[in-house]
């Protein structure tokens, strides 16, 4: 018998996708939890109904069996719910940025306000599974990572690890992502005619997901610089990553480094020395692809990693931390 | 010395387009004209400081010494503002519909709402100049088109006065916009992700825009079919219009009465018989561009006419229209 | 074990699609056949083959052990292969226009060109599943249809076979679709710069896919009349499609048609009555969505059908009609 | 009496810009000189000529009485064309990179193959007005710059100059581009369906921009890293530009280096501290709009440089030159 997993936020892009993934998914079956936040419907053909539904609430969680709860809401929504659902019984996966920082003032400098249920961060443990697997497993209240920092980690952390990048050169993360990535409330940043046939950058160096990657790398905030930008289209992000890598003698011996920490992640694709990823390749799909060029003469490195930021980025990545919590095939329904 | 050209709804995207006329009129001069329902400004480079500014009242109409004011506005902010700027001595051109249907009982039937402005349509002129000219010569508050009405009429005002539209067969208007038809105001209508690579077909067979075409064309309801349709591009309508025309022999008898007709029209280009107009032929310019398609053995024809919504269908035609008010060239900034 | 289908035009969008979509096949795989016009691969994470490859000749469809070959082909090219692959024991689907119009005469007159293997026409079987199941079923060589008559088809079919359509008044097919639809070879028509923010109309009232229409409802030529447009998107056809139903009381009545025509179908959704599908909501899908407005005082009905071109409009459609030629469950893979 | 300016290379987008720009040029008229490797025309309405033509020859230079013929076409062509035309008498402003580099050596090392012309280089100035004006006046060869490195070149140059760029850690330039900087010649790359809703990174490190850039700034090759990035749009240039600049106390103090070096200069305009250009913006305009921010702390500096690669990053830019070298005001149509 299927799992039944809640959504909250399930009309938004990540919500959507997180319905989309779990509607195919073997082990579970999703339950859209209204809450009042939430905006309109897409509009259905006639006679298709959808998954089941029921309101955002501890009493549902029991009532409708609720293994696990995806919180893909606004971050103060999910400090709200979070502690309610947990109580009931059920495990969270919260795509929010409610719990990744680890603690309240981490939260209040990065993101300007109180936490408002800094007694759960206790059991919180943040995951990209391919760098936090075994923290995952089995956990009760995941904290699923933003978008822009599960590229720019996947990409950084096994070089960091092996120490060869020259940190006080410092490390430049150059970021584009198309506009679901900024939700599906309307806004006039988000509108058509303010962002088609445009490209703008945002939050430079004082971005807020800069901090999770400062956590998944170990890298400083003063080496490591980041500018968002935002793409003329719907789903992607690309990461255009620059350090100077002086210790390495060739692009194969970058890729090195990546074969090893990855040799068997089902989520990682890498590129042959020269050849780096475009959207087209990950689009749709909870990949992370990366490639790189290098310049031996100079230490330069280039590293491109792409993720789509509504898989990856947000819904697969959390459905892959529910599976790993519930301890089902990591790639089930991926 | 310059004319002063007042500007309500001056961030809007027709307001914006008036502007941007406006400065480059070698007769006239913008001044925006601030008014509570404004939204927020484009950011401008260090030192440049824009058009000058003045409050959205029959004060600062004296004050500033307006000639006209252009309501670039919500129709309930045009039925009460258009009023007391008469009032005050200025000259309106409303780009909103509150004037455009004649009489208040025609505006309840489409807007779905009281007018509350009625003693103002005795001096209201509807005004596609090309078909309405001589009324618009020294008017004092001039009803600007729509811009689906614009195109339509444009392409069958000529056909329709000639007698050549077989109109118990019926014509059909399948049109398609720009999104900045719809405005600036954030609303997810408009949202990026939901226009990229969509296609949508609204009000079909009830668009409020169709009483203008009846007017213009003296068609009636039954037999006009009109269908708007949201195209992901920021400006530009194109309408395909189909008709039979059994007492017309050729392509080239059809556009014969284009020519005669529009002999003289700055503003109007035609196609050899067979060649249509497409959006990048008439963006950003104050043209309307017809061609058709004839089949001679079954008299079926098909119209295509483009004009961009803003220029055109917006901000162009009236200030097309504030030229013929005010006895300037009519093509002056055009 | 799995079938073995092999794929010549593969690099094309269609040929892709089919590769999706066989990779994912319950009961077939992919084999990809080389054929001398085909243009560039897309390049592959490290370590990542794709499917088995094999040259597009009789040979191979033996030694490979083919049960099936799609053509996504040039007609010509389509012509020139179906003969040696079917003497070789394959079923063949062309997705090329090579067998449509059922014989050479039909072909010259529409696609202005000699048809080469006129031979092959008595075995030929054209089918969109919904409208010829019974003559799929066992098919050899199967034509499968051009998308914008699949969509035209399914939404006018039931209704003429119904006789509710006023054939004398015409019916209006105002199509639309995304670039896909031109193919993957470069030109000029299809660059990013001359689509984006554009659309356009071309071959108006004399498209070659307009015989399809004719075939599948029983239209006459001058009763149909058709439009196709480009629309800047990737993928997606919408039509919107007019005419005149005088016997039919209410959109009810028109729907209940469709309702009863398609009752058990699984790729056609419906829509209540005033409503129509968008690109959107077939984009990536096998369906055919249909929606309609109707005006019972005028009689005048306009009806939406949206499919996506490279899934119903041929790749879907193909594995659909594959699947019903080798007595498989017709959804499988879709 | 208007000066006459030869376009060879009309049809390209390039070429269309320098029409249009010439065709409302106070002082100069446009004459479209035909040259073999020119493809096809966009249709024209009916009536419509477009401006004068003539063969792409030095005795239409003579007999049409050219004073300058800008080059907007290939290399090589622009090789072959140089010489006869100033032989002829006619100025010549050179789109191509041909005689950007300074010689031949250079030439061979970037773009891998011979000059054919190296005789010429002795008379061919390199010019951005703005940091090269002096030589440009009265120049008879001109060398436009690319458009890549007239963006980087107006937001490094001035620092390069004032020294606070920390040259060892290097400058890294990270720069998008519309798709019409490829030209219209049609190509897999820039076909509508491989770009919409994609964005890619191509020539990492090795982008034959990069030596203009060295050129213009001193920076030394292991220095400066440059990344080109293909964005889905039609138009417009942004580069995301980082350094150290360890001597800077303020975003203030960085600004008012541009400030300074830029005070009297009609196309740059520049942006308060935090704030930075889009690139709607600049696009369709001849301006370089630049902003940056600042971490006073660590001394990161991130600029942002902003251009329309059409207008100032060719065919603006060539009609600035023009203006400089036949004695015109340097704003003359711009």
């Amino acid at each position: 018998m299927n799992l039944r997993a809640g959504i909250v936020g399930f009309r938004g892009y990540s919500g959507a996708e997180l319905v989309r993934i779990l509607e195919h998914h073997p082990n579970a079956e999703p339950v859209l939890l209204e809450h009042r936040s939430d905006s309109e419907d897409r509009p259905l053909p006639r006679g298709h109904k959808g998954p089941a539904r029921a309101p955002a609430t501890a009493e549902a969680v029991k009532s409708e069996g609720l293994a696990v709860v995806f919180l893909a809401t606004p971050h103060d929504v999910a400090m709200q719910l979070a502690g309610p659902i947990l109580d009931a019984g059920a495990r969270v996966v919260d795509l929010s940025a409610a719990f990744r920082l680890g603690n309240g003032a981490s939260y209040l400098r990065w993101y300007k306000e109180e936490h408002t249920a800094q007694h759960l961060f206790a059991q919180a443990v943040y995951s990209i599974p391919e760098l936090h697997r075994d923290q995952a497993r089995n956990a009760r209240l995941i904290a699923n990572p933003g978008c822009y920092p599960t590229a720019a980690s996947l990409a950084l952390a096994p070089l960091a690890r092996a120490g060869v990048i020259h940190r006080a050169a410092g490390v430049i993360c150059d970021a584009k992502s198309g506009v679901s990535g900024a939700g599906r409330k309307p806004s006039l940043k988000t509108s058509f005619c303010e962002v088609t046939e445009n490209f703008s950058a945002y939050s430079i160096l004082d971005h807020r997901h800069v901090p999770e990657v400062l956590m998944n790398t170990g890298l400083e905030e003063a080496q490591f610089s980041f500018t968002a930008q935002l793409l003329p289209t719907h789903r992607g992000i690309l990461e255009t990553i620059y350090f100077r890598a002086p210790g390495i003698s060739s692009a194969a011996a970058l890729l090195d480094i990546y074969e090893q920490a990855y040799a068997n992640e089902p989520f990682i694709r890498l590129y042959d020395p020269g050849k780096v990823p475009d959207l087209a390749a990950i689009q749709r799909t909870n990949f992370c692809d990366i490639g790189l060029k290098f310049d031996p003469a100079t230490g330069r490195a280039v590293v491109v990693a792409a993720i789509d930021n509504l898989v990856k980025g947000a819904a697969g990545q959390a459905v892959q931390n529910m599976n790993l919590a519930l301890g089902l095939p990591e790639t089930a329904g991926l």
